[in-house]
Parts: structure tokens; sequence; C-alpha cells
């Protein structure tokens, strides 16, 4: 039997902000760092411990799992960062407030965007300085790597490889491995993990800053995961999530 | 022509306290956070930017690195850590202050160590916890990764062929290097890079936190270098830590 953790980003200063995030590199809240530090608390009071970490390009999963890497005394772990990890790429909606979204595409088209598997937002135009060219970060990169937008289905299509090619041999090799990650590129590894719908993936949501240790089958598949720390917690943080029905709690 | 930029790690703890530190895995004093985060400025003053980073298993050099990093928006830089760039083991002095040396060992003895090229102090004994084999981190490694002494010619032996082998490529595809370790691993370096006699090399001081550039001409020797900031404030840092003469300051 094989594991892997999984952590979700601790609260962002755009989550708080409850706007459309993406790719835009926000820093965590001081909530954010707490949520991390939790994380490792939890970590440790399981006895988890860990030969490799994984994260993205974007600061707050990197803090994240840095502040986790701290408190655990583990700072010399390698770390592996990954534009492949990153959060879905919310194109010309990010750093819009679901207010302003809804205002300025209608409810029923948000509403697409968040519960469509294979819709994607508008992408951000030529010209835009947000473009992932224009960032030192996403130059080198092939032009696959470097969306102008992306549904949830194009984040599957981009997690899944890397997935299969750098960490599943690392798993074989029974390394403990450490994924600090994105809601959505998180998503998109529980739906190949657990054999998710499409339809029903997007409804699934993880909470912020709590492990979710996954035991995996030969075939690398789901045999069982649990949250760590207190399960009500982690069930209320969800369906918070859940309720909320917030745009960048939702979606990063 | 090529370049890489040297960073020795912030006060530690026990450079404050005045003991041998070595390999003991120290945190930064705040002194020390806050000289890391005045390099970054000098970094980013001097338009330096970087596509790698290097550093030891040691938390006194990632965390200057990580704080230099969060300081210039540069947390996705890949990193990779080391124990070749590792302080210079000092076996049984490891927890000893200046004093208590040269109480037990004799001022001559201490001074032997701290100046003899290839003469090393006492190793740690069988058994003793803080051998490196009894660290995860460590444990791993081959025997010659285990030291339980070292002179700086054995630091030398270790710290080159790592050069040589990952960091010089790196330089010659003009990868844009910066790397952050210790007192003696950047002395073992910059002995070879300027062709220092083994003589000299234990004289030579590397002021803590203060950017060192180094050009290389094609064979990868010096050509120049210089500290960024306040030229007469490095020089200043150099000659209190040769005049201070203490244990820790010069041998970290």
């Amino acid at each position: 039997m094989f594991r892997i953790v999984l952590v979700r980003h601790g609260q962002s200063t755009w989550n708080k902000e409850n706007k459309f995030t993406g790719w835009t590199d926000v820093p965590l809240s001081p909530a954010g760092e707490k949520e991390a530090l939790r994380a490792a608390g939890q970590l440790l009071a399981a006895g988890l411990d860990f030969d490799i970490c994984y994260t993205s390009f974007l600061k707050r999963a990197i803090k994240t799992l840095w502040l986790i890497q701290e408190a655990m005394d583990r700072m010399w772990l390698p770390v592996v960062k990954q534009w492949c990890l990153n959060e879905r790429h919310y194109g010309a909606l990010q750093g819009l407030d679901k207010g302003q979204t809804a205002a300025q595409y209608g409810e029923e088209q948000v509403f697409q965007w968040r519960r469509g598997y294979a819709v994607r937002p508008p992408a951000l135009p030529e010209g835009d300085p947000r473009l992932p060219e224009h960032d030192p970060r996403y130059s080198r990169l092939q032009q696959a790597g470097r969306p102008r937008t992306e549904s949830l289905a194009d984040t599957v299509a981009r997690v899944l490889p890397y997935w299969n090619r750098e960490i599943v041999p690392r798993i074989q090799e029974n390394r403990r491995v450490l994924l600090v990650a994105h809601g959505n590129s998180l998503r998109a590894l529980v739906k190949h993990l657990e054999g998710v719908s499409d339809e029903a993936i997007t409804g699934l949501n993880i909470p912020t800053g709590i492990p979710l240790v996954y035991e995996l089958g030969p075939d690398m598949k789901a045999i069982g995961s649990y949250y760590l720390g207190d399960a009500e917690e982690a069930a209320t943080a969800a369906a918070e999530v859940q309720d909320q029905g917030t745009a960048s709690r939702s979606f990063g």
C-alpha cells in the first residue's frame, strides 16, 4: 500500500476579499499562515514524515509548504515546484469579485463557469500584462504551459500527466510525498484517484489547510482517504466552502 | 563573462552565543533574519535576478535564502539543497564556546584548529547522538557524506567536486546562480575561484549577509569580485570577524 498527503494552501489575501485568483500570485493572509501551522501540528501529531515535497509556482502554496517544513523541522527536504500544480487559470475573471462577475456576466453564466467541467471563462486578452508569457517564471515554457484561461478539464489535462510522470514513480519508490497545492489542482488529482465523474467533481470541495491522506493501491488509485485532525472540523470546513458558494473559496 | 552571487547566512543563535556550530542545525537569530532582508534589498537595488538557487541542508542557510526569495518576490525559483555546501563539521567541538574550548584543549591547540588548513578537531565519538548517521537527512548518504569531523581541507574536498559537477554547468548555460552557504563552505569556494594558498585561506573572512558577486572568466576562475551595498560597511564587517577572533564568527 502507498500513501500521499495533500494540503490545500491556507487562506490568501484574495480569498478573503472573495476574488477570483487563479494564477494571480497573491500571498497568504495572516489567517492562512495560521492554517499552515495548524496543518504542521496535525502532521506531527499523526507521526507523518516526508522525503520529498511538491508544490506550485504560486507563493500562497509555497509559503504554506515552507511554514509546514519549518514547523516540522524539515526545511532540508527537497522541494519540487511545478507550474502544472498551479491553480486553475481563471482568465479574464482574475481580480474580479463575485459581485462584479455576476453583474458583468450574469448569475447563470457564473454558475456555468463554476460548475461546467469543460467551460472556460473568457481568456485574458492579447497584450494583457498578466499573460503568463510576460512573467519570467512562465516565459520559457511552451505555449501549452502558458494558458490564457482554463476549464477544470484543462487543469486536469496538465495535472495528471505530471502526476503520472513525476510523482507516481516517487511514491512507488516508497518516497513519502507531501503535495501542497490549490483547490482545483487538488480536485483534478482527487478526480483521478477516486474516479469522480466530470459532473460530480465540480461540487467536491477540499477545505484549506487540513492534511488529506490518501492510501493508494498497487494501481495507484485511492483505496481510502481521511482528513487529519478533528473529522467534524474538516466536514464543517468543507460544508462552509460549499454553502458559502463563493467563487474564490471554491475556485481559488 | 560569467557571474555567481554568494551570500553567507546571517547570524545564528549560536554565533550569538559564540559556540562552534558546524553541522548543528541552529536557527537564525532575529538579527540574522534582518541581515537576510538587507541582503535581499541590496540584490534588488543592484538589479540582480536569478534562475536557480543553491544552499546547504542547514536551516540557517535555507532560511536566509527563503527570506531573500520572499523579499525579492522569487519564491518560485528552483532551490537545490546539498549537504556538500554545509558548514565545516567541527567534530567534538560542536556546542562548545570559545572559553570552554580553550580551557579544555589549550589556546595553542585551538589556534591550530582555527588556522591549520588540514588540521581536524577531535571527531564525534562512536555512539554520539549527533553523528550524521543518526540524522534522517544524512542517513542515506555514503560514509564520505557523513563526516565525524573535518579540516578546512576536508570541506574543500567535498565543496569543489559539487561545484564542478553541478554548479559550473548551470553557470555555463548562463543560468544566474545564487548560492547561500556558510563561512567555510564559501571559503572553500573562494579558495578555488581566487587561487588562495592553503596558508592564506584560513585568514580570509567573508562577512555574513552581504552579497558577494564574482565575475568569472571562461576558465570559471575569478576575474573580479565585489560586495554589494556599502563597501566600507563590508570591509568593517570582515575586519570585525577578524579582530573578534571568535571561533564561531570565523568558523560557523
